[in-house]
């Protein structure tokens, strides 16, 4: 005999917390779709030359590599590598610009933690265009997310918008493009190591004239409402037209994303976001939860230049966002921001009391027609076993027959919470449980 | 720059494909749903020992298998084994019958080859017994596939089923029991080699008494309706218990399929099925396309007496029914069994005439919140590249909002195929597309 166990750092679900994920997954695929964003799914391995074309450091240790046969083989890390490959592959048959998502599983050998998960679903859109991209998707990619977050129910979240050119304008305008990666993980730290350490360090690392260290300073400390914040941006007097041209494109795209709807209650400009400074080339986006602000980025993304430079010499821009929905998840049901109150997907079950088999086959056909799911219990067993069965799968609503039902040609309901039960005609019980799906 | 290329034996779609596939695959979780089968999610990556705990022979060449830090992994190569870990792995916090269904992908390294794949969609539905299971559940699982297979719109299809008790009984009757592996691949060729040389190849390699023979050829040539041949089965007049309650077991699933609501025209019996003789007990299911037989079977099957009794002492009864969806999905393209009629999620596309950009975000916004897909079109280009966008995307409708547009609080829609093109009120426009979709 062998223990049966799943892997550390791999999700299995039990079926209520299954249905709970599946839903949350729906909402996104749902939403994705209703944008037009055309589905994808490619392969879980790939050939590792295509697939580590582009990886080095970190990111490599933690790929899943093996042999078989004569090929060297990976699984996909991440969504965006196989889109990239699959953009350079299928150039043209595409229409672009080419809006995609991709719900899928990647995978990461990382070391396994509480929260970590080393197979784990990405939920992916992204925009690419030929040569160029209007900036309008800028702002169409993040009310994606917020039609998202607003239907999952997850409470009060905050978008995050910065644009990589302000950073990088800034830098280039004092000379320390050179030292940009260090000193950006010096701004993320600003807050936990106080203003007069910063500076200090600035200036012995770096040696920053006084003037150049100002403007650092005026650069984090910018705060206010979007539109505070960009004029502050404005005054800052920075002669650079990186940074002329992000302050530019940051007020379009917040502009805009209040015209696809977005409640100016749920987004803010957040210049501290370093995320990807070696990929992203424009806007970026962060995700945090209100109250939850420790969890981290629950969706984030941005806009780059070439998507696919390592396949083609074609120029594919593009701007995406992704949601981690395996770790989301587990973070939601470790905080309790999400209820399991639905945790059956049928809202009834149909109990046979008696040799009453086919009727009940014959009335779990008739609901299914209706587009009612119904399991139909078909073990011949007492009542309190059956009753349990159902409590168990936390289905609403029994439904009896027994040879008084199939006499009176009707049934009987119970609510397996209320105990309130009724007699019904087969008319009147698709009546009653079509209304109650709309509940 | 490094060729874009994905592997052989990994099917990688274009969207529109992807969307065809997609709809099947939809289909498919909606039924199973709808039977109120519970969604599984397993993890594609096992532990080795408990993964191989029961493989061997051809299956186990061809796993995917490596190593991971301490660990020897393999990727699943079916649906079934992670099932019977989950289950001996859950067994105190599921209800039993455990009815689960799992859609997700398996690898097998076969030799790549025309409609092979070594990535596939596996669809699974089981029902999991507790020491017991009722033989109605071996009624109910063709019939779930039966509903899929009349949605999924393939032409006529049947559902062929036999019992392994009738083959076990007859060859413990005819004291063949131990040739019984090698006397079915016989039959399998039956008709292939004809009687003769069956009867000749028996008699050699088995010293079969002529009274012997004489029950196999009567088995084998058993035809006609399923009452007929359910009639000739008793008539054989085989003295042997397993023998006798197959015929029950057949006789009762079959009459209970009816009730289930399969067309009789639908399934048959076919005492040929040779299927996993060392696997299935009971019920066995093959289904196949009429006018494709070739192809194969399509959904396949059966009972089994113990699920994991690599995992568990606990006696795990069950029976379920598989659709390889990969498989499928690329012989009913081959054979243009389906059509890709309808190939966009969208019926609409939003194009803007001059600068009514945020005009048109608006009527997407108000769209989606009225569950109408549509896609927007972001991009300043000429008429005749979002024309042909339109088109490349498959979507039914334009579209278009101008200056006039806007002035008379109006849109513009066009048929893209009749090229039918009507002035509509944005509410006039919600209504028509609501209907459209119903169609």
């Amino acid at each position: 005999m062998i223990e049966p166990k799943t892997l550390s750092g791999f999700m299995e679900l039990l079926p209520s917390d299954q249905i709970l994920f599946n839903n949350i997954k729906d909402v996104i695929r749902k939403t994705y779709e209703k944008y037009g964003f055309l589905p994808l799914d490619t392969p879980v391995i790939e050939s590792s030359d295509v697939l580590l074309a582009k990886a080095g450091g970190e990111t490599e240790k933690q790929i899943y590599q093996f042999s078989k046969g004569d090929n060297n083989l990976c699984l996909r890390f991440d969504l965006t590598v196989p889109l990239a490959k699959y953009v350079a592959l299928n150039f043209n048959e595409l229409a672009f610009p080419f809006a995609r998502y991709q719900i899928g599983k990647v995978y990461r050998g990382e070391r396994p933690q509480k929260g970590r998960f080393r197979e784990f679903y990405q939920c992916d859109i992204d925009v690419v265009g030929k040569d160029s991209l209007s900036l309008y998707y800028d702002a169409l990619i993040p009310s994606v997310i917020y039609n998202i977050f607003k239907e999952i129910n997850i409470g009060k979240f905050k978008i995050s918008v910065s644009n990589r050119k302000l950073l990088m304008g800034l830098f280039e305008y004092l000379g320390l493009v050179d030292s940009s990666v260090e000193i950006l993980r010096l701004i993320d730290k600003f807050s936990k190591i106080g203003e007069q350490n910063f500076v200090e360090t600035l200036k012995c690392d770096y040696k920053i004239s006084d003037d150049c260290m100002q403007k650092i300073l005026d650069f984090i400390k910018i705060d206010g409402t979007v539109t505070e914040q960009l004029d502050k941006l404005k005054n800052l007097d920075i002669k650079n037209d990186k940074f002329v041209l992000g302050v530019n494109e940051l007020e379009f795209v917040t502009k805009q994303m209040l015209v696809f709807g977005i409640d100016k209650d749920y987004f803010n400009i957040d210049l501290s976001i370093a995320r990807g400074l070696d990929y992203y080339t424009g806007t970026v986006y962060e995700t945090t939860i209100i109250g939850y602000e420790s969890l981290g980025s629950v969706s984030s993304g941005g806009r780059y230049d070439n998507l696919a430079s390592f396949y083609t010499k074609e120029k594919l821009p593009g701007v995406g966002m992704s949601i981690g929905l395996t770790r989301l998840f587990y973070k939601l049901k470790e905080h309790n921001i999400i209820s399991d109150e639905e945790k059956s997907l049928s809202k009834a079950i149909i109990l046979p009391m008696g040799d009453t088999f086919n009727e009940c086959i014959a009335l779990s056909n008739v609901l299914r027609q209706k587009n009612i799911n119904n399991v139909l219990y078909l073990e011949n067993t007492k009542f309190k076993n059956k009753i349990s069965y159902a409590n168990k799968l936390g289905i609403k609503y029994a439904i009896f027959i027994g040879e008084d039902e199939v006499k009176n040609n009707c049934v009987t309901i119970k609510n397996l919470s209320t105990f309130e039960q009724q007699s019904l005609s087969k008319e009147e019980l698709v009546k009653f449980l079509q209304i109650d799906y709309l509940k």
